[in-house]
């Protein structure tokens, strides 16, 4: 198992900063870019990061994946309404070793990919991260942050561990979990809230939400729907990991889930993944979920795809 | 029992209307008027209704309660958002026998009045019924619509139906209703879905709404909601009431209700009295209320006047 070299499908502010790291760390990184192709071949990619500024010149800019050819890992940091032009764009990058790594939002993005170009190769990845792409091919990340990985097939797969590994070397804060599931649920505690509520309450960072008391029991409340969904399907997220998401994000101020950048941009949201698929979950399981299905009724009409 | 002498306190279109037609047919209706003084006073109201057009001036156009003194009935149609005001408007228009008729939306309207001016004095009234203020002075209906009065107080209180005929005659369509709360819960069949619905999405109209099934999925889980709460009262009201209050809003084309045309003109909204209190109510019976919870705490947050 190597992983020298890899293709970034989706060069926004996850793919550049991930691709960006893992290139100035020695690995052959291909980006497939859209808007910034131009700029990147010109100007390469700028990191502005806590500590340093990595400016990476020059870098493998790539208008198709035919230009790339197979490589051993493919990173798709594509938006998930987008999902699927992946079934044109990734067959070019595939050979039976390729691994696929998934670092978008939500669940089903795993079970898309696995059901075009097989289970077996698919990781799933999730990014706990503020990137601000700040303009043309350069990121700003003011705090480290972290990146869980693990396998969709779960089993003995080493892949999760050894690719946590090279991204560690690549100063990635990575590790690999044990059930990628139990990870994705976890997540959601956070995401169907607040990247939620903060749109639908009508374009509000979180310290605006978690000003309102109304607001905050909604979160809560929203956090127990997930929680119940969770443990539906086998999955047991404790009540402090609830408690710990509201007090970290108290301390992140004024921030603005991603969700709510797509929104304010007029860019289409994550609909499906971040609150459909769970809320499908849910029902199949039987679990009463009202406020999240209100909620996703409420962000699908708001979605700016369907305006 | 007489009530010749008639207040309109809120001249929008709902008080611009009965008080026009009340005026007509011969009652002694003086305005208390703001942005529509001038208007009013040099040229009159207008009503451009279904079959005719009513002009009438000279109007008896006031800019103080003082000014009109002692009646026998006072009309309410403010927005409830401004009802802290009438403490301060109403006493001069008020002598032992006056009767003072709300006609604003949701619930608590008539107990808001009974704290303050005696519980025997109120009534209710309820306006299914579509007024559009299309200019100064002119309100646009093209739907005769209904008005549906009762007592707050209930037993054997004459004055609905003495009020009622007053209208009849009037040319409104005009009746008693024996249980004021069943009739008011009943409206909130249809404004809790509708009237939040069509804000929180978006700004959309009905037509728009129950284009997406999504939606319309949660104005019948509203509506259940309701249905529950008003059960726990004591108030049945049954499945056919919900499903025929769907069917009637299907035939009325992209209509907006009153709160998506305050949202729209950039005016408070009635949070308190149309989702507030009825989820205070459902609290207090322990019913649950997700969906009406989640609806509430972001009309709150959307409301123009918190912004």
């Amino acid at each position: 198992m190597r992983f020298q070299r890899i293709a970034i499908i989706g060069s926004g502010a996850v793919g550049l900063y991930y691709g960006g790291l893992l290139a100035r760390a020695g690995r052959e990184v291909h980006f497939l870019l859209r808007s910034d192709l131009d700029t990147v071949r010109e100007k390469g990619i700028r990191l502005l990061l806590p500590n340093e500024n990595v400016h990476l010149h020059p870098v493998n800019a790539h208008e198709t994946t035919a230009s790339i050819g197979p490589v051993d890992l493919v990173i798709i940091a594509l938006k998930t309404p987008a999902n699927r032009i992946l079934t044109q764009l990734l067959p070019p990058l595939l050979i039976p070793r390729t691994t696929i790594l998934t670092l978008q939002n939500g669940l089903g993005n795993e079970a898309f990919l696995a059901d075009h170009f097989g289970a077996g190769r698919i990781l799933g990845g999730l990014c706990f991260i503020c990137l601000n792409r700040t303009a043309s091919g350069e990121v700003t990340n003011l705090h480290k942050g972290s990146l869980t990985l693990g396998s969709y097939q779960g089993g003995n797969d080493e892949r999760p561990e050894v690719i946590a590994e090279v991204l560690r070397s690549a100063g990635v804060n990575c590790r690999a979990a044990a059930d990628l599931r139990e990870a994705r649920w976890r997540k959601l505690i956070w995401n169907v809230p607040f990247n939620g509520l903060t749109v639908a309450a009508g374009g509000i960072d979180t310290e605006e939400l978690l000003a309102e008391p109304a607001l905050t029991v909604e979160v809560k409340a929203l956090m127990r729907e997930i929680q119940a969904s969770a443990r539906a399907l086998g999955i047991e997220i404790e009540d402090a990991f609830l408690e710990r998401q509201l007090e970290v994000t108290r301390t992140m101020g004024a921030y603005r889930p991603s969700s709510l950048v797509d929104f304010q941009a007029g860019r289409p949201l994550e609909v499906d993944s971040i609150w459909g698929a769970p809320l499908e979950a849910a029902r199949e399981a039987g679990v009463p979920t009202p406020r999240l299905s209100l909620l996703h009724a409420l962000l699908n009409k708001l979605n700016p795809a369907e305006n």
